[in-house]
């Protein structure tokens, strides 16, 4: 019984891990596609969403059955309940990558602000290092480093700020701006919640290391 | 052994109502202080979010030690997973007010819109309805219910369409109203965040009835 339970275990893990790489793939894609104005990588982002969406209802799936037939305690079903909330979250992250990915297909050539897109796609790098970290310390079981991520989404916050700003200053000088700005707003707050989304996982690793839900980056939510 | 099962699950179903009230309340005063530009109510809101949180780590402490000591199987087991995700929800709602809140405390002196802050207000009421009605669905097990509150998410998505419009409309025609007109979009799109986690406590109402994990309201998620 055991060695079932461990091998389904490695296996959720493994395809909790997999769906990680498939969301973060998916934001990189939008956010690509954002920049260079690629509206074919926009479709590719949204046409392969249903995959991500499959894969965590395969997980809630099989963490459901887990429980109701192997009846884990402790660290085992802590472990099982933190891939129930976290493939959630990694669920919703993938739906922000799909709004950017509508927001390229809706553009039609807008007036562009080359520096603000510049920090998009910085703001867009940070974040994937976060998605690409997270991963990591889920998989390593790494409270510390989860922690380590956490505090990098106060990084990401700032972004958002900044870009919220530069957006407003531009608008103000030159009306011309406003639609293509209002573009960027949107998609730096896409961003900016992905981080949002980052941060819960980084809750639930430490949740599962120590049992206590703790909530991280209070300091820095707007 | 079961009749203290059925007696602590129906604790757990009153802790998470009153969760719910918690939490609308917090949204319909920060978006009252918002319109009235009162930044005493405002700073209440901030004030007593820490009882929201609590109440999500007390959630989450009784279901997870009503999994581990009752080892509740199909329903049973389902219902506190559910309460599990759905306090999720409800907090990270709660969270959003919070940011409505600090929204009001920050504003100094903007020029304001009155119109677009009536439909800032007729956007709330909407998800005021939805927030009530999901506690009532939840509270009853009404998944017909859930999907009908989910289809109102919608709706809200249309007031935050039709607010950004509005807001970029102003701020084109004049360049006084951009940082007053920015507020106005962020508060929309925390608004329009609280409609999706209703829509995503809808979701697990769902699931609590059928077993099967399902996205609602796709076709308007942007």
């Amino acid at each position: 019984m055991r060695r079932v339970f461990e091998e389904e275990l490695n296996d959720l893990h493994l395809r909790f891990s997999e769906m990680g790489m498939m969301v973060n793939e998916a934001i990189y894609k939008s956010v690509k596609a954002f920049i260079n104005h690629d509206k074919e990588l926009a479709k590719e982002v949204i046409a392969n969403d249903h995959f991500i969406n499959e894969r965590e209802l395969d997980l809630e799936k099989r963490s459901f059955e887990m429980i109701a037939l192997q009846q884990p305690v402790t660290t085992d079903l802590r472990i099982i309940v933190t891939v129930m909330k976290a493939s959630s979250d990694l669920e919703r992250m993938a739906d922000h990558a799909v709004s950017i990915a509508k927001s390229t297909i809706r553009v039609k050539g807008n007036k562009r602000i080359p520096e603000i897109e510049a920090e998009i796609a910085d703001m867009a790098d940070k974040v994937k290092v976060m998605v690409e970290e997270v991963l990591e310390a889920y998989v390593k079981n790494d409270s510390k480093k989860a922690k380590k991520i956490a505090k990098m989404d106060g990084e990401v916050d700032l972004y958002f700020k900044q870009i919220y700003k530069s957006c407003i200053e531009e608008m103000k000088a030159n009306s011309e701006i406003v639609v293509g700005a209002s573009d960027y707003m949107l998609v730096a707050g896409y961003l900016e919640r992905i981080g949002d989304y980052v941060t819960n996982i980084c809750e639930w690793i430490v949740y599962l290391s120590t049992g206590k839900v703790s909530e991280l980056n209070t300091t820095n939510k707007k």
